[in-house]
């Protein structure tokens, strides 16, 4: 590796391997692109951050800056996907809350790549940046089924998956107006809220649903008294006013 | 209007105003981007579709292409917004229904412009598609909240506000998972869910938030048995089976 800085050391540079040179420019890029929009960030402060050269970025990424975005779009990616990872014991609600939580703490990390990227209409955005998004979409989508009991090799049905990639899009769309509202409320207020939304969508869902209804029931048993049950008891009475509506029978 | 298909006549050119001309080319444009991706669409096509010359096309539409597809879109999201647009009169349940069966027409009819928009990633996708975009999606959150007896005058709060804009999201992924699925399961299927998920998302919504069940205090009385009662009577039996689970008192 050749020395070409404006000031870090010759040295640094030779015990950098090829590899790890790619990783902390990587790092530099993902700090950058985290914060502000793909179009506000130069190459030059990525070298800057790096404390290298601009011709050493472009060496490594000769397709400039959208390379450099989407390199570490997909190192952001793989990141994020690690955040669903979850044993598949336990209570389930308790799993989906700790899902929640580790995805809430990346979208606070990352606040405004985060926003720029789902948001759209950047310079940036190219189909493979979608390409990109949609793996981690679906990623989402079959960790969550496998939390239902429904992952590879037992099918959900069309409507429980359906239900489980509209919940996902709406936790996208909590986690862009949370970043919109200065992140108000806290993390957990809004991981619960969220949380609750998805028993929501699994009882409304069960209700006309058979594969749903089968899943919620399979369950029911691995839950404790703090998950769904705990909201049963605050659902009891909003389903109760309605109940005079009902007709007899 | 004279007709002016394949080989067009200047007279036909004369007689149309130059607002007429141009409701034509966007008429043409909506066409075509509704059907396919815009990056597929060329002005010669519009051209041969308006049935005019590529020039005329350019005389309206200098900025070309891009300048087409932003003034199209801006007529579509006109069009889109009219879609939620209901006399706030009747059993609210009733009134989001109508406002959901209008808008899968319209997702149904500008299925692959629809698609292409939201998905991201195209090269016509620009800060002023993705404003458009915005801005129809708050219109829709606006009428939403409408019904919801927090129109404009009356704060809803931040959670009820938060809630009607994820469901606002996921009724935009469901119907680009609905195009994806080749429109399965029928419109009013789909539709009968996204209202079944509102309610379930407001029921859960009041369960800890005091503003969303003032709302829904209010809007229980306009209700009639076809509506969340109906719905009410299936989550019991879901609700009841998580009981055994309930802490006592």
């Amino acid at each position: 590796m050749t020395p070409a800085a404006a000031a870090p050391s010759n040295r640094a540079y030779r015990r950098l391997s090829v590899e790890e040179r790619r990783a902390q420019l990587l790092g530099a890029a993902l700090t950058l692109f985290a914060h502000r929009a793909p179009d506000e960030v130069s190459l030059d402060e990525v070298a800057t951050v790096a404390g290298v050269s601009r011709p050493l970025v472009y060496r490594y990424f000769p397709g400039g800056r959208q390379q450099l975005y989407e390199a570490a779009l997909r190192s952001a990616a793989e990141e994020l996907i690690l955040c669903f990872a979850e044993p598949a014991v336990g209570p389930p609600t308790e799993r989906v809350t700790r899902v929640l939580d580790r995805y809430l703490a990346f979208v606070d990390q990352h606040d405004a790549g985060f926003s720029a990227l789902l948001r759209g209409g950047s310079v940036a955005e190219t189909s493979h940046t979608s390409t990109i998004v949609d793996e981690v979409r679906r990623a989402a989508a079959d960790q969550i089924l496998l939390h239902l009991g429904r992952g590879a090799g037992s099918d959900p049905g069309p409507r429980l998956r359906m239900m489980v990639r509209t919940w996902i899009a709406a936790v996208e769309a909590a986690s862009l107006i949370w970043l919109d509202e200065e992140k108000q409320p806290a993390a957990s207020e809004l991981r619960d809220w969220l949380v609750d939304q998805f028993i929501g969508l699994l009882a409304v869902t069960a209700a006309t649903d058979p594969g749903t209804a089968a899943a919620v029931a399979e369950l029911l048993p691995l839950e404790t008294a703090v998950g769904p049950a705990w909201l049963a008891d605050r659902l009891t009475p909003v389903v109760g006013a309605a109940a005079h509506l009902l007709p007899p029978g």
